[in-house]
């Protein structure tokens, strides 16, 4: 691929379903406008403490729009996120790790990476099921395409220094751009950059790039 | 006009710039749609403690976005709203009370509570005028429309107790759809309500109507 210089840096977290939605459409999107997509794992309880913003669902009415957005947002975009009648409340830095462990095995592009998330989203916001304990991380690493033994070295991988570092470095990365929650997208083009927040400025996003938007189903 | 029974009510406030966009959009689209839309002018500091909402230009992160962002979408949605390098901070409650004595006289639609709220808008984020003393609303009074005997009327009936509780009636008519925000839009159709917030909703309120979304510039 020649690059076009057009580059979108995904900074998200599995934790949050908008990002999952951002995610999505800029898989759908990436060879029809032309641009690089950086995918980039990053903390969301880091982002919003580094930022000193408040997380919505701590709002009852943003909590209630929240769910009946996701609903339709879903229908829309075909995205199968449900929210759960009971949301396990899980620290996301256990399974974020994970994903950054995959990208740091993953040196050419990020396809693994890509899938990885993808199964952890299903997880937490599809299937409801756990994205914490080794076994749930050893039957996404496994639906994603590594081995087994694979799988052990990116869990003991996860745990190292190292990674914990990283995942750290993409967070402050995000808050460098005055990242302020997640999904938050960084637009590089003709020497220009533009934030976005959120999974609702994708039309505003092609008007930046200079590229048409044809809706979620763009194929 | 046959009424469609699609009814979409328009929760505002002119110190409010993403009400700017909306209202501009939906005027665009109401007949394009074959909508009732129904102006409610509301009072945003109201709507905020009602709903135990923090202002987002309280967060220093969330203020750059703002900020950069509404660049963008004023060129992409064709709205001349620039935020001052000196935000002037004026509540928007005199305005507010205006905008609704208006609406009171105006029985029959809201032809001119629509022309006095673009007004009012262009001055608060488009020129950068005052919005609060007499002489500032008699202009807006008279440019939309009004002689200035009757812009005097509205001016006494501005400060009326009616008035007054007009306001705090339709601000608390948004608070019962659990409204945190301003805009915020409900939308009515085949005996089903949706609520949307803020202004890059557009699309989604389309699917939710079952009608077509032609981008900023429908005509």
């Amino acid at each position: 691929m020649i690059s076009s210089g057009k580059v979108i840096k995904l900074f998200y977290d599995i934790s949050s379903p908008y990002s999952w939605l951002a995610f999505e459409v800029l898989c759908r999107y990436k060879n029809i406008w032309n641009v690089e997509l950086k995918l980039k794992p990053a903390y969301l309880a880091g982002v919003m403490y580094g930022s000193g913003n408040q997380p919505p669902v701590l709002n009852p009415s943003k909590l209630l729009y929240m769910t009946s957005d996701l609903t339709l947002l879903s229908q829309y975009f075909g995205v199968p996120m449900y929210r759960p009648s009971k949301l396990i409340k899980k620290d996301s830095v256990i399974p974020m790790r994970f994903v950054t462990a995959v990208a740091e095995k993953e040196k050419d592009g990020d396809d693994l990476v890509e899938k990885v998330s993808r199964e952890l989203w299903k997880r937490m916001w599809s299937t409801h099921q756990d994205i914490v304990q080794p076994a749930s991380l050893t039957e996404v690493g496994i639906k994603a395409g590594f081995s087994a033994n694979e799988v052990d070295d990116i869990l003991i991988l996860a745990k190292s220094q190292q990674i914990k570092d990283r995942l750290t470095s993409i967070t402050n990365e995000a808050l460098k751009y005055k990242c302020f929650g997640l999904p938050f997208i960084v637009v590089q083009v003709d020497g220009k950059a533009g934030v976005f927040f959120g999974s609702d400025r994708f039309e505003l996003m092609a008007y930046f790039l200079g590229e048409k938007w044809f809706g979620p189903h763009p194929t």
